[in-house]
């Protein structure tokens, strides 16, 4: 991504993504191979009046050292200074962006137990942090960027597979429009009608039933509320989370989840794929499973904490998206969360129901909502996939027919 | 730098400069643009069995942005988490290895004010961290690799300036040789000499003369001590904190020096060029200066606190050490300094104090040593110099003789 486009893209992220304010910090999330985009972001932050710009640098191949060499003691051993960078943030009003640029094999030769370890301690550490974020406590905005690692395995026989996964990107994020901010007021309110119909119905569960083997019902917390791309953030401020975003999503209640749910895409989950895989539920909880790929990422990622067995999410996403329709498989949930359905297992966003964010975490467990250090969305939307809204009174209502909506 | 060369490279640095041990952290302070350095020094650092590695990126394309466009006060309130973030170090007894490769001219749009408050606020807030740096309680080097946009400064009619960077530093560095290692040896054991010489003469004072202009007598602290490449740090493991060096250097009286001194080369200060200027000494204090390019640099530098304007270092580099020979403007401290004898603003090093490392600062300063947030070398050692040694009879030792040794 470069020139005009590169332009258009900071200027989008930073209004419709995070919403920067005149005398407002920003954090960008940046992979060290992108340096030039983390710039594009400061030029235009400074052009809208920016505090000051922070670029907290990532780069997976020290990562990946690191993971493969130091003992799991010293990977858990997470710095003091670091949580307080990352509380830094809430504290001082910085909004963020976050950029998804991910190998999504970045770390297969890493055994599985050691990211899993890794995860969690940095999960545990940053849970202030991350309650904050998942509670709209500050607002961010996560983005994508070609690189080429990540283009080589989207596109493996393309001549040029970063400039073809660049197209696709700024097709998916509305760049070609000539007035992106506009093109994404327009997306956000189809989006929102989607969330109202729903909020609406005020459904108890839904059914999810696919060819594939997916049938179940996951029950809705007490006062879930469906929200959609944009949110408003604690001071009142609105934010798109993520860029690009087709989704509407929910609550689920922890402990109403049951029957089969069989993915429908491959997930990258800490630079390791795991693909093919069921979960079966009871009362909430994934009380068994079975995987063709990336058993042991899986299993570790399930057994992370006792939230991590339950559900956090429900998303709906029809078969007609941009995205979907694509058919592009980029391995990056920002991506291919945004064409198909999903869930996700772990912490539950409080922002899904109805005040939630003043809400403890005790009140919203008793409204149902899920607790975690982790939020891993998978994917289960099929083709043929059957979704109906089941009310309170029992009344169904259908939702999806053959992947898409039908209301 | 690449392959079998960036290999070496990272070994020489690692068991050299910082003598890395088994179960150590190693920290890397790395440009963006250069990320494969930082990861050619974990490898490296993690077959010496490090225990992890973590890299602290910078970037001065973001810097520079920050400095044009954040305001004074910003730009001067340094987070509490980045100097915990430093200290950490040396608490987890870390060691370091820097990488200085600025562009010269990196921040020559900036009014130079804000650089020089925003280097007063970070050198105050890590006063702690230089401090023990400074006293050997942590083991660091800094070292180059080439980049871009120096190489063009220093060749700007070179066809390929950053390869042709590269070999000098790797000459400098001494990387051609079978075993850099031992190479590194014998060099040490050279300026040992030297050092041992100039402590056995325990000389109360030095005088430099020159046909540009210096003349000038600096008094050297009571109980100081000749320091060259090689120095112990607090846990009795050596180390190498500059690779290349050439120098020996010792601790001037901060109340005692007088006389002129022009400057020899250029200094490259914050990503700014000071030149062509001449300090007046009086009593150990600047009373005095003119400059002919950079006036407002060279002025808030030696306005930062009461320590820069009295000497911090004074070092004994011949003109035909490898650096001087070469005939190159690197225009980077870390090889000017080593083409030439050169003299430092600010703090002092406790180091080069018999027992340093245990004395207070007031004791340190009884002795005479020069205390501030900063520390900045600049060249005064041109071809016709002279220097001479006064030793406390007032006896005179001629040292150099046409800028070169003559012991």
């Amino acid at each position: 991504m470069q020139g005009k486009i590169l332009k258009k893209f900071a200027e989008t992220v930073l209004s419709v993504g995070v919403n920067l304010q005149e005398d407002q910090g920003l954090e960008i999330i940046c992979p060290v191979e992108k340096s030039e985009v983390a710039v594009a972001l400061a030029k235009a932050a400074y052009e809208m009046k920016a505090k000051i710009v922070n670029v907290r640098w990532e780069c997976e191949n020290i990562d990946k050292l690191n993971f493969l060499n130091a003992s799991v003691k010293t990977l858990t051993d997470i710095p003091k200074w670091f949580v307080e960078s990352k509380n830094y943030l809430v504290e001082k009003g910085f909004c963020y962006v976050a950029i998804s640029a991910e190998n999504p094999s970045a770390f297969k030769d890493v055994p599985p137990y050691k990211l899993a370890e890794s995860a969690k301690a940095r999960g545990k550490a940053l849970k202030k942090f991350f309650g904050q974020v998942m509670a709209n406590g500050i607002r961010w905005c996560v983005v994508s960027v070609p690189t080429a690692e990540w283009a080589k395995q989207v596109f493996p026989n393309a001549e040029d597979p970063e400039s073809k996964l660049c197209t696709e990107i700024v097709k998916a994020m509305r760049l070609n429009a000539r007035d992106p901010v506009n093109e994404w007021e327009q997306h956000i309110t189809k989006l929102e009608s989607r969330a109202k119909f729903l909020n609406d119905n005020d459904f108890a569960a839904l059914h999810f039933v696919s060819g594939t083997g997916t049938d179940f019902t996951v029950g809705l917390c007490d006062g879930h509320k469906w929200l959609s791309a944009q949110e408003k953030a604690k001071d009142g401020l609105s934010f798109v989370a993520n860029m690009p975003t087709e989704e509407v999503f929910t609550a689920p209640h922890r402990l109403k989840a049951d029957g089969v749910v069989k993915s429908a895409m491959p997930l990258c989950y800490s630079g390791q794929i795991i693909d093919g895989f069921t979960l079966v539920f009871k009362k909430g909880k994934i009380v068994d499973f079975s995987v063709e790929k990336g058993y042991e990422v899986l299993k570790n990622l399930i057994n992370t904490d006792k939230g991590t067995r339950r559900l956090g999410e429900v998303a709906l996403i029809g078969k007609n998206s941009p995205i979907a329709k694509s058919g592009i498989l980029f391995y990056n949930t920002l991506f291919d969360e945004n064409a198909s359905c999903h869930i996700a297992l772990g912490k539950g966003y409080p922002t899904t129901i109805e005040n939630g964010e003043n809400l403890t975490r005790k009140e919203l467990a008793a409204r149902g909502l899920n607790d975690s250090v982790e939020h891993v969305d998978f994917m289960i939307g099929t083709k043929d996939l059957i979704v109906e809204g089941i009310k309170k009174d029992g009344t169904l209502v259908p939702i999806f027919k053959d992947g898409d909506w039908i209301i």
